[in-house]
Order: C-alpha cells, then sequence, then structure tokens
C-alpha cells in the first residue's frame, strides 16, 4: 500500500500516519521525500484493506492506494494451473470447449424437452433453462419455480445434458442444489453476498455472471467469497456491461476474457446472447469467444423464439444454433490446438 | 406500443404480427404504411411486457417500443398527491425536511451512542447505522449482526431517534424488521426481487437505493415490485451511479430528484456521502440537495472517522455535520416556504 | 511517480528500471522492498509523462503511476486566489452571480432581439446564442454563421449585453474573436488541441465546455493548453456528461463544481440545459447549481420553443426564464453572503 | 416518426401538433387513440430531424421518436453491396484481410524505417505513425509533423508499404493529403464536423475511428457528413469506448463490428491497441477481429517500445507483431473461406 500525502501536509499529519501504521496496525513505514510532496510505502503481509480505509479518511492525506490484488484464492498467483471444474463426465477449463444452450425460461414440458433434444443433437453439452426468473416487472412470468426444475431433470434424463440453472435467493440454495448440476447466479445477484457466502458452503459448481457494471476486479471478489466459504468449483461468466450504446442490449467486454486468463485460474464462460440482445450478433460473437480463448459459451435456444415468454429477440432457433455450430468448428478445432485461451505473447 | 417493421418487411410478416397481436394478446391494431416502412401501433389495456417481447421475436419486426410505463401503482398517474410515510412520529415526504445520520457500521455501544447523541443534537432526526455490511471483499468486516441491531434500539432508546438499517437478504427480514423503523435496501440488492418481495409482505417502511448502474425506470420497477407485494410505504434513494469519471466515488445524479418528482408521488431521499465518497464534498452537495427538492438527507458521521471500520473517507465527525446542520438551515427555511420539488415550472 | 514491478520480476528488471530512471530521465530512486514485490518511487522535478509512459513498457513492471497533478497554471497550488475574468465591464468567478442566457442558436434578427431584450429584463449579463453551430447529422441547420456574428453583436448594441458564442475550427478564430467577448469551445471540441492553442494565442475569454465523456482531470489539461499558450481567461463548464441512463440527455455531474472549487481557481459555469436535455428541470437543477456554489449559468431560452430550429425541447419560454430568475432571487443571496463555492468544510 | 402525446394531453393540444405536422412541415398524419394516450404517425419523406426537435419543444408532447435512420449515403439501404476503398493497389473492405503497423508516433528516420521494414517482412501492408499527435497535456511530444510526414514518404518508398497517418485540423488537410494515402480521424476529432467537411472535399481515403463515448449511429452520421461532401472513401474504426471498466485502458466493443456490418457498407477497422492499451492483449483480441468479420486491423508496433515516446505499453515489439500474424494464419484463411463478416444467420 502507497500513501500519498497531500502537498501541504504538516510534520505532525506525516508522523500520525507512519505511527497509526506501526502501532495501531502491525506494518512497517517507507517514506519517500518528494519535491512536491512526501509518500509512505506501507510493507507488511495481511489484508491491508482496513488500514486502507482508515488511512484514507486521516488528515493530511490524499489517496491511500492498494498495490497487492485485494483476491487470492482465485488468483494465478495462488495456483498457477488452470482450474479444471467437473460437471457430471465433463471438464468446463479443461481440454474441451464446452457449449451451454437452451432456452432463457422453462415454460413447458414440451418446450424443455424439445429444446434439450435439438441442442444436445446440435453438439451443447450441457442444457440451460431458468426455473426462477429474475424480472425487471413485478407483473412479469417469475418462473416454474419447483416444478421447472423437475421438467430440467428429466431432460437430463432423456439426454444425458447437464444442467445449468438459476438461483436467486440463499434460501432456496437447498432445492436448486438438489437438481443443478452447475449453479447459476445472474449478473443481477454477483454482489448478493448472502447468496455467495451460501454457495461457498453448498459445494455444487457456480456460473457467477458479471454484473452489468462491476469491474472485473469485483466480479473476482465476488468469486472469492464463494471459494473463501469453502466452494472452489466457480467459473466466471462475461455476458455484457452496461454502458451509454444502445444499439446492442449490453457491450460484451469481450476483453475481460484475456484480462481474467491473465489475473485468475478460475474458467471463464462467454454469453453472447444476452451481450448482444439480438440473435443475429449470436454467432459471429460467438466465434469471436473462441478465438479469443474463452472455455465456454452459453447460448439462449428455443424450439419457437416468438413464443418465448422472455428472451425470444435474442434466443436462436434450433436450426439457428445447429448451423452455428457446425460454423464453429473450425474455430473450435484451431482451439483445440492451441488452448489459445493462455497467454500467447510475451517474448 | 408500437411495433416498427424491416424496411423490407413481407406482406406475409405484417400480416403474422397483426394476427399475433389480435389473435394471441387480445389487442387491437393500428397500420400506419409510411414511406419507407410499416408501423404497427397496439391498442389495448393491460401489461403489454410479454406481447412486446414475443413480438421482438417475429420475422419481420425491426424494434417494439412500449410508450406506456411499465409501472402502475409509484406513478403519479396513478396518485397525484405524494406519498408521506409515517416514521414513528415523523414523516417522510411531508412538511419537514428530515436528516438521517450516523455511521456507515454500528461498531460498539460506545461507538454509536456518542453518534447518535451527536447528531440528535445537531437536529438529525433518524439514525443510520449498518449492522449487516455488505462488503465487496469476504475479508472485510461484515457487521456486528443481530447485536448491532440491539445497540441501534438501545440508542434510539436513549435519543428518540428512528432507526434505518440495511436488510441484505430475505432471510433477515423478520430480524430486523423488529428493530428497523425504516429498511434500507442497498444498492447492490436493488434487483434482490426475492428480497423485494419479502419486503412487500413486511409492511415496514423501506428506503430503496438506486443500483450503481440502475435507471430511474429500474428503479420505479423495483418500488413497483414492493408496492404490488403489499407494502406502499417505500422511500426512494439517489446515492450515486457508476461512470467513467474517478474523482468522486460514484457521480451524484442529482437530475434524478427532479425526474422521480415527476414521475412518481413517492419521496426521494439523496445520499451525498456515497455519491461522493468524500468528506468535503458532502456539505456542498447537502445544499444542493434541499435547493433541488429531495425530501430527506442520508449522511455519514463518525466520532472518530479515522478509527471507522469503513467508509471513513466520505464520514463527517460530529462538530463537521453540527456545522453542516447549521449552514443549511436557510436552504430548508426556502424549502419549507415554497415545497420546492414541486414541479416548479411549466406555463 | 511510483512504479510498482511485478509480483515475480527479477533482480535484472528491477536494475534496469531504477537505471532508467537514473540514468535516462535524470530522476532519483527510492525502492521499497514489500512482502510480494518492489516498489520504486522516482523522485524529482519536472514533467513525468514521458518517464511513466516509457516504464510501463518496460519488462517486468505492472504499473506506473502519477502521483503529481499533470496540470500546473490552473490548479490551485499554482494560485490560491480564484480568477476573475473580466468580460466587458463584469467579472466571471467575482463577487457576482452571473446568468448567460439566450437561444441555442441565432435564427433571424427578429429572433434575437427578442431574446436578447427579453433575458436583459429578466437580469441575464451575457447573451449566448450559436452562429456556428455543431451538429450530428450534415442535413441539419448549421447556424448562420458571419451574419449570425452580426446579429449578436447588434442585440449587444441593443441590450448592454456580453455575447458568448460558440468557435469550432481553429481557422475561425480570428473572425469570432472580432464578436464575441467569451470564445465557447463546445462539449465535442474539448479536446480539439489545435483549436485550443490557436485559443491560447488569440487571448479572449474562453468558456471550455467539458467533454461528454471527458474526465474532470482530461478537463483541467485542457483548460492547461490554453493557459500554458498563453491566455489564462479560462472558464469551466459543466454541462452533463453521457452515462447509462436516458431519462435525461446527460447526467448532470454537478459534484463536479465542488472539486473543481477544490483544485482549480478558474470560475466554474452550469449549463442545466444540455444536462437535463428537458425545459422542466432546468429550474431545480439552476437552483441547485446556486446552492453548489457554481459562479454562473448559462441557460437556453428562446421565445417561442416550438419554432426554434434547435434545442426547443430544453429552452425556457422568456417568461419561464423571467420567474425561474425570480425564484433563484433568494439562493442568489445565500450566495452573496457566503460566497458559498468556496470549500466550506474541513476542521 | 412517432409523437406520443402526454396521458392528459388536451383536445386543442393533439390538434394543434397535427397542424404543424401538415402545415408547417408538409407530412401527413396518422393518429392511434389508445386506451390511456394518443399517438401521431407521422408519414412522409426528407430529413424529419427539424420537425422532430420542433415538436418536442410543443406542448402536449411527451416524446418524440424517429424511426427511420438518420443517415443515408452509409447505409445498407443505400447501397448493398459493401464498398471496397482502393489505396495504392490494395482494397479495404474486399477479398484480402488486410493489417496496418507501427509505432504511436514517428519519432526518427530510424525509428519509423526500423518500423517499416519489420512490419512489412511481417505481413503488413500499410504503415501507420503519427506526425501530428493530439496530447491530453500540452507539455507532451506533439510530433515531427511536416518533418514526420516526409519520414513516412520515405518509409513508403524504401517499403511499398501504404501510409496512414492523423490528421487534426482542417488547416492541415492540404498538407496532410500529398503524403498520406489514408487521412486517420482521432476518436477525439470523430465530431470536429469542420475537419469532416474539409475531408469531405480532399477525397483522399479517410479511416473515422470512434469517439470515446460515441455511439454506433453518431459514427455512422460522422462518416455520413464525410460522404455528404463528396468523399465516399470511409472506413469506420472501432478503437474501444470509455466505460467504468478500468482493467482496460478503454473497453472493446466487438459487437460494434457486427453491428456496423448490418447496417452500413463501409469497411469496418479494429484497432486492438488503443482498446485494450496493453500489449499482452493484442494477439487475443486481433484474433477475435478476424474471427468477428473485421476487414482490417490497425496494430501498434514499436522497434523498442520501452523507449517509445508514446503508448510503449501496449506497442507489440517487431518480433511479437510477426509471431502474432503467424498465429493469425488460420484464422485469416477461415475469414478468406467464408468472408465471414457476411451476416451468417436469419433464416
Amino acid at each position: 500500500m502507497i500513501i500519498s500525502m497531500r502537498q501541504h501536509a504538516t510534520k505532525e499529519e506525516i508522523e500520525h500516519v507512519c505511527d497509526r501504521i506501526v502501532n495501531d496496525f502491525g506494518y512497517k513505514v517507507h517514506s519517500i521525500v518528494g519535491e512536491e510532496r512526501v509518500v509512505i510505502g506501507v510493507v507488511g503481509v495481511g489484508d491491508v484493506t482496513q488500514c486502507l480505509e482508515s488511512l484514507e479518511a486521516t488528515p493530511g492525506v490524499e489517496r491511500a492506494m492498494r498495490i497487492s490484488a485485494p483476491y487470492k484464492f482465485v488468483s494465478k498467483e495462488f495456483q498457477k494451473d488452470r482450474s479444471r471444474i467437473a460437471v457430471r463426465n465433463l471438464e468446463i477449463g479443461g481440454d474441451e470447449f464446452i457449449v451451454m444452450a437452451g432456452p432463457c425460461s422453462v415454460e413447458s414440458e414440451k418446450q424443455i424437452m424439445e429444446s434439450a433434444e435439438g441442442v444436445a443433437a446440435a453438439g451443447a453439452k450441457i442444457l440451460r433453462g431458468g426455473a426462477f426468473k429474475p424480472r425487471t416487472s413485478p407483473y412479469d412470468f417469475q418462473g416454474m419455480e419447483g416444478a421447472g426444475l423437475k421438467l430440467l431433470a428429466k431432460a437430463r434424463e432423456a439426454t444425458g445434458l447437464a444442467i445449468i440453472t438459476e438461483i436467486m435467493s440463499d434460501a432456496d440454495v437447498g432445492l436448486v442444489a438438489e437438481y443443478a448440476d452447475i449453479m447459476q447466479v445472474g449478473a443481477r445477484n454477483m454482489q448478493n453476498f448472502a447468496l455467495l457466502k451460501s454457495l461457498g458452503r453448498c459445494g455444487r459448481p457456480v456460473m457467477l455472471k458479471r454484473g452489468l457494471s462491476s469491474t472485473i476486479k469485483e466480479l473476482l471478489m465476488s468469486a472469492e467469497y464463494i471459494v473463501a466459504h469453502g466452494n472452489p468449483n466457480v467459473m466466471l461468466c462475461e455476458r455484457g456491461i452496461r454502458t451509454f450504446e444502445t444499439a446492442t442490449r449490453n457491450t460484451c467486454d469481450i476483453s475481460a476474457v484475456p484480462v481474467l486468463n491473465e489475473l485468475t485460474h478460475l474458467p471463464v464462460v462467454l454469453d453472447p446472447s444476452h451481450a448482444a440482445g439480438k440473435r443475429s450478433l449470436v454467432p459471429p460473437l460467438s466465434r469471436a469467444a473462441v478465438a479469443i480463448g474463452a472455455d465456454a459459451l452459453i447460448v439462449e435456444v428455443h424450439p419457437n423464439p416468438e413464443k418465448a415468454i422472455s428472451d425470444g429477440a435474442q434466443s436462436l432457433t434450433v436450426e439457428q444454433f445447429r448451423r452455428m455450430m457446425e460454423d464453429l468448428k473450425p474455430y473450435v478445432a484451431l482451439w483445440n490446438e492451441s488452448r489459445v485461451g493462455e497467454p500467447a505473447l510475451v517474448g
């Protein structure tokens, strides 16, 4: 941590800051007397957040800057090898590029079975489908809940696909974990810390979606919550962030994929459907995701998008999905060759 | 709702859209044949969200635009008179400008009692203090929880101040409601729909903070959740949004105050502390909040900010708060005169 | 400047960095060996930008952080007293709160004369009106250019109001300076460096509008361009930034006013019309601007907004402006009393 | 255009609006009387901007929405076939994927010659290098100007590479056009309309970079300026937008590529260097750009990045660039096969 003092900080203020660092927090200080101001280096082990916040509030201090990353377990420094997360007989983050696909919501037995069969035939390995739906309006369909979970299980039995479905409240963790192979945390819950703690204790693999206005660092801190509470099986999902641009539903921050590959050992999934919000953009974004080194895709597919209860405009038909999977094959072949997500550079 | 067809939409596509509007959704259609494209007006009562999403996914449709507001109970159309929310012997949204103040977290009996006495003496009417703390890092102080709630109750008894404190999980609603006069929903939980529903059923007044990247319309939709589930006692809080600017912790969207005053009858609170993230900006922002017509302020005050466990840099000392309250007096006098929040214009 | 080395930077990399700081750039180094990584303090006078960019590109370096501000002449450290900018017989940044008002564009003699007389009668001291108009579309009205400038001069003669008008290209600086009392740089030209340099050489007072996505620091750097090229008469204008919120045309970053008051001696103007984009929000935002300590307002007023060629929706009628000026009087009285822009806090 | 009236608009207000549409602007009206409000469709040919702005300012109107695109010449509706822009013996937007590469600034003869030879050997076809540099600080290196242009010409002669270089002011258009094969408009000048008009008259191919906070629609409007003033040879460049995320210098809005491919016939270039701001992210982003269907890349390469005067941290060495070009080959082969930028979907 580096403390930058105000330009005209007094000797007493500087001494008081140093005194607090040493005596209140047990770190060592290292002052640099510049031409314009004094900068104080703080040396020591342990989490410095409280020291940092405290010193920022201390007279004479202009800014306190953290140098080391605030997360630990999820960092590349902590674990060099990529995490491989076992999901039934699959691995996310391993040697195979994985595609998850299915409808936004589970709507009926017919709809989810048709979806499951369609995406399985096209090469998807995991079925997505929401039983609990976070909806902006209280008047919109809120999901089939328990009944939806049962239909997902039925689709799994019929097709062999693993199941990913959303969990919205810590009260439902037990119920959802009975059915889901992967527990999905939606963007709006990325900092629902009560939920993150429950998922830490639950142990089931988790896919954590990045919040609409969350930084990459905050995404990693939320993953750290789950891991620190006991569950190392976390994958991260870039699904678009909120910006001023309205041509797409969100702005796909595709650079987040290589940035995360540099910072963490956790697998990275890309969701082109929510990022774009528009069907025709899903195939090109999916190609880009494979090329840039994501570990997996999660794609919305519906047997009849115009009858979908939610997200129809961004859902592919089964046939469109099949063609997209075909189109992706040579890119996946290149992915296999080089496991391209590895930082390709620096020499 | 207005459906704009693609420029080269076929006759069949247009007919199919009209057919769906009439037969699947029961609305009337009204087509406008323009020089470049066809636009279809949809006329009828009821919530149009599903119709809108469905048509957006229909071939030939370029865009479906909602004309009417998606919220109902919280709108000025539904209730012309401002809501006055009773909190013990006070009213938020009434004839008195209310100041809530206190520390970020409840840290100890001494700290919360000193805070309460200090802010009460300076003219605050409600004590803030977090017992459950949403923290970005799992390694930061997470709050005193139940013990913190008891200390807040003790401070209330000693000073007569009402209590506002944060609720983070639907599992804790019952516990927090035993102690709190106002249940605060933090920015990160603005779209925690499970929590919003519980608060709707709970009935206790709620202060709903705007999410970091939530639009004003989404804030109103989240308020609608609480009201639609049975609790009309909702106040809204602008606390800064996330933008590219880093000179302040967040960007205080002060225009949200008059915009909300035009759209809703619910009271509006401004939080200058989180908006600015810096102590010296709190007094000028507070003056602006009074002048622009907010109903209340919520301000962070700590007896010893540099020893605060969290948010010290944006907390005023008790003495600074006292001086700020003094400084605000003539502005509050003007507020009283004109109840300036009323749309002053149009003629 | 502080250089943070990568966690596993080699001894050679560290030495190479130190060597470059000392031998290529002539600064002193000051290393701090932390538990996790080495941090290098760079001590010396002069602009460090090039050193910083160069070291960021050097192997083993994780990040190079500037500690001192990159601007000089515009900073409070350089000049403690607020700048007072003389404009005819007025001062911006002095003891009087100044209101500039008028139409978006000069459209005709009748329109500009009516505007000028109306705003003068209501208490404005400076007339705004664009003769050169930056328009998003090439098909929109681009301004009356030279003829518009002449009409502004005529309005000045008739009313005694000073004139502020926009300058869009360095090629026009001479022409516009013949007529304008204040040269306005629009948001889209805030980093048109060729223009800024010309305005530096021109000497005429300049009002520099903040770019739609420019930070406060970048605004100050652009002001520094003008001052460094010889013209100290610069005032800054907050006119709303671009964010995800669409309820207003832009998001008024009102905190920029006290932030600028802490960082610079230059006067600060607020433009509520462009910030809000909607007539009814202009009066409440104007009250907030006075209360928070801006030095001046610039407001769009049109004799007949619905016939305005541009920006009609955010223009007040002359009568609405008159009422707003009336409504502002007690706030301006408070402003006079305390010159409230001064940092009110810290004790 | 659609006019949505306020919920309680009076009959007189509605009639006045209709009257203005018909009599002031010469369009036809088509009213839709909904349950809650009246919506008025406006039918006719021609640019509707002024009508729209005017009606928005008219009493009783809530919102005026444009249905048709505000640009014309650059739209796919105007020209179905992709534009191919001839640059010496090359075509941008044609059958070959083009890579432009070189240093941020021209710094010396040695530096630009080494760069040119290095990037040519690796497969680049166009040399980038700034002679006029837009710098945030007036104290930073502002470019070699005329002397830099001459060095670029010399490098072209030696290597056969075409030249792209930045133009910052309409005053310099003639000078720069003597040397440049492509005139580059930087992000900060995207809405420097005086410059855009000059480039329209100049005729030389232009690469227009998207502004930091400009929407895709605004980018197209700026391109329309150039085309409408006589120059159809425009290519667009996505170079990252400004968001809240700080892990990268800007946020690469990669979806802009397929969005632009749907809306316009103009070629699209991606600049991974400015988008990322960090060397190690350039190769993965470049792969993604090829996969998603961009027409070209523009990449910063410097013989010795740590000695670069600007942008060293995001510049590749010549050797790193060579390896990246090698790595891109199979992706370019796939690009060639399918000219993947074509909308792959819809069926």
